[in-house]
């Protein structure tokens, strides 16, 4: 099955003064494609914060920074879940560019999510759609 | 009166590919420089989020660009009100760097604040404590 | 004729602790429209820098934030043209959201734009062939 | 030996809708305290820039979030060397708060840094001297 991947386009916003994008940027990146893969999916963040009340936090992450990616970069970030626990995922992601018809990673990271009480942030399930549906896909 | 002021570090983070401060991060600049002026006023934003029940947003903002500000610039954004009425205030800043002994003034801006209930967002009085020690000083 | 408007949505990393969009993050919005308004008109920012060397200086901004936009929003941001002239150009940008089939306007800013030698930063005439394409969409 | 740290306020810039520190922003962090770990050192990031010509990439990053960090929390982020070669150096992080007197961690990370040829940014050799003061204080 073909990974979930979502387009990023590299903006002035995103770089520094050493002409390549910024290292913490990768992380939003990759938060964009977890949020674009779970939509995908069928979940809207906003919602599952008021019913069932839930907020999903990164626990750890880590990123292997490759090459840099540039200004103006057409980048693609793929998401796909390589662990499913009641009470963690770990999101594995890529960071890609497609150079004169080869596909160049950039950068690989993961990140292990939980699932939290929106308001009082203590642990919780994950929804039973939500794994049923990660599941399926992995 | 000294006008109050906040030293700010320009790390990586700021900048961007043209090799200078990024011009969206002039405006967290100024922030920072207004949050620490109502702090050394003696108001603390996260207790008047929850007593008196208020928030502070920004409802419009000017800034006009001189000088670029670069890597490792040691900068000082001040941070003066211009104008206090019950339901707006206005804040003046400039972004200044010393160079060679002399005051580059880099950025001039402005951001007009409201006031607003924290839960509602509708608009809320000033503190009126908030709004005597602003006025003594300015 | 339409204006042109690029879809921004609102992610994680774009909110703050009050619930809504921090207020800086509407630059980097509406620099995300300017630069993909350019690409609509053939003009690449990275191919200009290198040929003929011109970078885009924003000379002054400013913002009026009408009503917040929040997490998960579906945002579309404007970019047209109110001025031209050889050395600066004027662009308007609103930030919409499509409520229950309304429009909302939830900021209104612009930007005026200087151009710059990408080297020295010396102003610099903005390149002929995009001047004519700017007027003809204005 | 006493470790290093670096003072570090939150503002609202930092933080995100779910009212806690969005986690890219530790990474923000954890380079504003390796940046004056460097200076305390008497290296100067854009001096290094200029001569010997070199600046340092990022190869890798982990971080463990235990606790969140909220607005207007006064944080402390330590910088420590854990591993010094030719090659590559590794920088170890604490986020750390004091709470009613205690020191919390809120997150703890490292990253691997590599020395690069400012232009080429080919792999370049560390400065000599910044690896003996980098020895002299792990």
């Amino acid at each position: 099955m073909d990974v979930f991947s979502w387009p990023v386009r590299v903006y002035y916003e995103d770089t520094d003064t050493a002409g390549v994008v910024y290292y913490a940027n990768y992380l939003r990146f990759m938060e964009r494609a977890r949020t674009e893969w779970l939509r995908s999916l069928g979940f809207e963040q906003d919602e599952l914060m008021r019913d069932p009340g839930v907020v999903f936090a990164v626990r750890s992450v880590s990123v292997d920074y490759l090459m840099p990616a540039r200004f103006n970069d057409a980048l693609e970030i793929t998401a796909a879940v390589s662990s499913v626990r009641a009470v963690s995922l770990v999101v594995e992601h890529e960071v890609r560019r497609l150079d004169d018809g080869d596909v160049s990673v950039l950068a690989r990271g993961n990140a292990r999510l939980a699932c939290l009480d929106a308001d009082s942030f203590r642990p919780a399930a994950f929804p039973e759609k939500l794994l049923e549906a990660v599941v399926r896909v992995s």
